[in-house]
């Protein structure tokens, strides 16, 4: 018979969880008790804390619906996105361009976009010019790569945010031509705030974090045989660069626009130039943490 | 600007929450985003697998009702209620008897009993005696200490199972007598299994536990002056007590009915004898993890 004490409940909990059939929930939940129980030991986590954060982790939960997933904005802020997708990086056969946050605002069927084409149905701010290639690790260009980018408008919100699932806007989807070449016009987007209105945002305001994410375009490339790409440029003039909330920036994917851009392909607006690099495929699946939140059923 | 990778990233959280104005919760964050980033290097979690975690614990939120807390079933499966009642213990300023579970099923106005009483009220099993001393550490009687039990029927269930709130029933307050002496008759609870419909259920499923806790009955004793106890006694002949899926059997709160007991104050019925000990009380809040479900509005 057990003496259940402080030290002997963490293998007392594994041994019971020992005989889990799938071999890998085996092993994340022996590791998830280990590393669980050593926090409670080391803050020695009282009774009435411990309903706080059971309370905070139920109302997180609650906040949770179809069109809103307050878990992954946990997990966002927490840096866990961030590190579940460089550890996915690290993974690679090939290192491309360094990925970042997918974030909860993709769709996957955004309109398709002309070499060239605004991805802005209405815009009230100057264009700017995002172009670049698109190439394999040794720098060759991949031929007809499919470019899928989306961003918020020049007042900080996505199209989500402006119309529901109704009306897609400032998002395309654009194939590259035989050289690897993309571009088009944009806004450029503004930063904006997280979700401040519910439980993980009084989180970050109780750690007297400002809660903005820098301004930035996401993309998501790919092409047969390369491993699937998703990542962000942030503009390196933003006030938040160095602080985003959901830690997305990484130095190697900060951009800047140019007012005189010799290489650009439409002259007279400012430009952002970006290659990106896909390395090989492996057997990996995707490594998108997140999904379109219109195709999440039952949340 | 940083260079974002699956070891930097801890440092850049951290620092984004150095600025927590309470200490307290600066301290807990710390730790939690250290070892939940520990955990998820360790085992080198996936964006597939992040993301069934975060499906896994939305699940749990939207399983929490007024009257059921999934995530402290989570917290208990995991041993992690049963670790922070025994830091609570550790921090004790006499050790007294060792604690056990609150558990879901505790009522705040439970009836009162009076001495030798019985607290179901249509039982449809053989009657046992429950009695003892409450003493504190030196052993001396402690007079008048207030003696709250819950327990299942004969069938494994609770009032709130059969009835809702409406009913009370195997359940009762008394006082214990000047010279410290509390007894009463009941039922032998039977063993039961935890709530497998749903997503906590699934898991322990999933881990070839049986689910099961054995026989018990819950006490919570108070006097003035002394520490709240929260425990429970365990039947020793129950086949899961060596297995509680709840991980609140200690080899201290095991007990066995008597058959003829010389000492028991009722001759004629099995009976149960164990003398609960108190510690002084320090500045410590409660020791109960868990509450009233019908006073915990909003979930």
């Amino acid at each position: 018979m057990i003496d259940l004490t402080e030290i002997t409940i963490t293998d007392a909990v594994r041994e019971q969880m020992a005989r889990t059939t799938d071999p890998r929930l085996r092993q994340i939940m022996d590791a998830a008790v280990r590393h669980l129980h050593d926090f409670a030991r080391e803050v020695k986590l009282s009774p009435a804390e411990w309903l706080d954060a059971i309370k905070f982790l139920t109302e997180v939960g609650h906040a949770c619906t179809p069109v809103r997933q307050e878990f992954i904005l946990l997990s966002d802020v927490l840096g866990v996105s961030a590190l579940v997708n460089a550890l996915h990086d690290k993974d690679a056969v090939e290192l491309g361009t360094q990925t970042s946050l997918l974030g909860p605002f993709y769709r996957e069927t955004a309109p398709e976009v002309a070499p060239g084409g605004c991805i802005v149905r209405n815009p009230t701010a100057p264009l700017v010019t995002m172009y670049g290639k698109v190439v394999d690790t040794a720098g060759n260009p991949i031929p007809n790569a499919t470019v899928e980018v989306w961003q918020t408008d020049e007042h900080g919100l996505y199209d989500l945010q402006l119309d529901g699932v109704a009306q897609m806007d400032m998002r395309g989807r654009m194939k590259c031509d035989a050289r690897g070449n993309y571009h088009f016009r944009t806004v450029r987007p503004l930063g904006y705030s997280i979700p401040l209105d519910g439980p993980v945002g009084k989180l970050v305001q109780a750690q007297a974090r400002h809660g903005f994410r820098p301004s930035h375009v996401h993309f998501l490339i790919a092409a047969p045989g390369y491993r699937e790409l998703v990542t962000a440029l942030y503009f390196g003039d933003d006030d938040h660069v160095d602080s985003d909330t959901v830690f997305g920036v990484s130095a190697s994917l900060v951009v800047r626009a140019r007012d005189n851009d010799p290489e650009s392909p439409i002259p007279g607006l400012a430009a952002v130039r970006y290659d990106f690099s896909l390395g090989r495929a492996a057997q990996q699946a995707t490594g998108r943490v997140g999904a379109d939140p219109t195709a999440m059923a039952g949340h």
